[in-house]
């Protein structure tokens, strides 16, 4: 493709995302705030299908609000692209957005172009959990991965406690259709979601693109450690049962076992709470979570098992105990081969450097993995970033995403 | 003397504690929550009047509400014994009170035995700081160690933010005189406080009495670790800057250090604050607190030295940076060696258990031995618990402990 199309590619995925990022389709002055069934996440949903329709799509939304358009009749085969476009609380331009503009660039391109491959662009409702705090939310009802007691009772908005289902149907959706976004996935063979990397690798690494061959899975646990409440002057080092010690060892030993199996898993504690936490008292007890992850399933799954037996026994050896225990599991989703092998092909021949890597965060894309062959393209955010009205990425990566997911779904379909 | 007369001694000390535990005395039926310028308080503190003045005990307040009591009139030598007889908001029985009811206990004896030893008790204002959060304020002011400013401006209900000043003079007080308050002091020729051990060492030890040698200074700090907030599944862990590692490594080198120097210090860490403190998300920032003491000035103080550097280290090998900052010293407090030998001497004679040790726990007396010669005598608290209503203590080791005041004052004066 020559730089001068590359170019016009970016500019239009500039406008695309900084008139999205403009007072009439944020909540917030100081950052991106965007969940379902406000009014700037309606008229967020009017730009993309304005867009769509000039495209020649025929645009429409599931029963609780997905956006779906497509370049063919309901029936006949179409290949996805597309992401979500609501934002956390305090997020920036990037996250989702960009995944649903680079798949719009993609449809632009191939009316351009006069390709006319087949597609279906859809944006997830709720991807970030901003509306009811439930993440993958309209990519986890298509994938029926709740349950109609969640969606009528359980999942209620952080605004003003309303279920899920009275907000939707307050929005003019049908909730108790709710089994039929299921279909929404029907006509696919084959789908691609291009985000933000989310994290520093593709920019410490110089690459600008990179394909995605796994998303990890993870383990999400809480660990409490007993000890005893004493007096932090009057208590003699040899009389305590201090909690925060077995925490300290955990700590250094989880980034241990995490190097040591390799393979891409991570450990992270990042919620640790002392009781009664105050600088004059030896804590009573220490709870802290742990956030376990990787592609590779026996990696990070030993990972968990092991660093909960140390727990254990890092208490137990000074004379406390330590629970554990498991919020959340979540199993490693391994990319379509095909599909990641034609989006290799295409990188390769733009030039441009690229690698291949697995996504150490969650996406809809795992929903999607169910039931259709699936991969992910990914381009550099500055720093890492995200999840932050600082968070920052390149609409030229973006431009070179979407001429690359264009040539492998040409070369697959 | 003999056991009839001790165990005499027993039960008015257990009646006093049970007295003050009623309902009259304290703010919640859940535990004891005692503090100035309360009803309850006024309550405790007419109670002791009354007991002392039966005694023939000429009894006031000092300018801001210091209970000080005498059988000479000012102007002669008097020993000084006592305590403080408020509680923290979720206390028990015990601390400070038992103190109290102890010395007014040594009283009754002077008085039953016909000794007639000059003395003077003294409960003090605002030991645990539950009115105005500023612990030994009563003492502090007799010690000159507060300011107008803070008394009028910066010291401010708990309750409903009055300045001290304003609290104390719709309470009857004079604050505007605080100044005369040192004068409480003036005539003493020592001072014995005796108060609950808040530790385990004498029950893990199975002495009956301790005999205090020094009360530890101590060194409360902060130390902040600027790591980088990145996300928990997309960050490699070659790729991070993870603050609660440097933290960890200070925790396991604070027990080493702490043990290391001996001599009674010990090494806390109470408060650990992880920003942003969720389970996806590499901390940015760790805040935690130091609380490290000791009586041997030398030790603790080096300590406190040694870990702030080795937290800089800690983080600087991560490429991370560490802040240490002081938020309070207080230089330890040595006892005045005759009094001890008297107390040893008096201990040894009654054939019970006892041993030489010095407090972690900061006590009234720091400020009365800036110009009196003192001492002070701990007895056992069950499993150490202190500051909380299951606090218990034995009325018969207090009698074992006035009894043993009693014969030091005897021997002194």
């Amino acid at each position: 493709m020559a730089t001068a199309e590359r170019n016009r590619s970016a500019e239009r995925i500039e406008r695309d995302i900084e008139t999205l990022a403009g007072p009439e389709y944020t909540l917030s002055d100081e950052a991106i705030r965007r969940y379902a069934y406000t009014d700037v996440y309606r008229r967020t949903l009017d730009y993309f299908t304005r867009e769509l329709e000039s495209l020649g799509f025929e645009v429409e939304e599931d029963a609780v609000g997905t956006l779906v358009a497509r370049n063919r009749p309901e029936g006949e085969p179409v290949f996805g692209v597309g992401s979500h476009c609501d934002s956390n609380r305090n997020g920036g331009k990037y996250d989702g957005t960009m995944g649903v503009v680079t798949a719009l660039e993609v449809c632009r391109l191939n009316a351009a172009r006069a390709l006319d491959l087949p597609l279906q662009l859809i944006s997830f409702l709720e991807e970030e959990g901003s509306g009811f705090g439930q993440m993958l939310l309209g990519s986890r009802i298509i994938a029926q991965r709740v349950t109609e007691e969640e969606l009528r009772e359980r999942f209620r908005s952080l605004d003003d406690g309303r279920s899920f289902w009275e907000c939707a149907a307050d929005a003019g959706y049908q909730p108790v259709r709710w089994r039929e976004c299921a279909h929404v996935l029907d006509d696919l063979t084959g789908w691609i979601e291009m985000h933000i990397e989310q994290a520093r690798v593709l920019q410490d690494t110089g690459n600008r693109i990179g394909l995605v061959t796994a998303i990890a899975g993870y383990v999400h646990a809480d660990v409490v450690v007993h000890g005893r409440g004493d007096h932090a002057g009057a208590t003699p080092m040899d009389f305590r049962l201090d909690p925060t010690l077995p925490l300290a060892e955990t700590i250094v030993e989880l980034e241990r076992l995490a190097r040591e199996a390799g393979q891409g898993t991570v450990g992270t504690i990042g919620e640790i709470e002392v009781d009664p936490g105050i600088i004059n008292a030896i804590a009573a007890r220490v709870r802290f979570s742990l956030d376990i992850r990787g592609p590779v399933e026996d990696a990070y799954r030993g990972v968990a098992r092991d660093i909960a037996a140390f727990a254990q026994q890092a208490a137990e050896q000074r004379g406390m105990t330590a629970e554990y225990r498991e919020r959340q599991t979540l199993p490693a989703t391994p990319m379509d081969e095909r599909i990641v092998a034609a989006l290799e092909a295409a990188a390769q021949a733009t030039g441009e450097p690229f690698m291949r890597m697995h996504s150490g965060a969650a996406h809809d894309t795992m929903c999607v993995a169910d039931r259709v062959p699936t991969a992910m393209v990914f381009v550099p955010c500055v720093e890492g970033i995200s999840h932050h009205p600082a968070e920052d990425a390149s609409p030229a990566d973006a431009a070179l995403a979407a001429e690359i997911i264009l040539e492998a779904i040409r070369a697959l379909t």
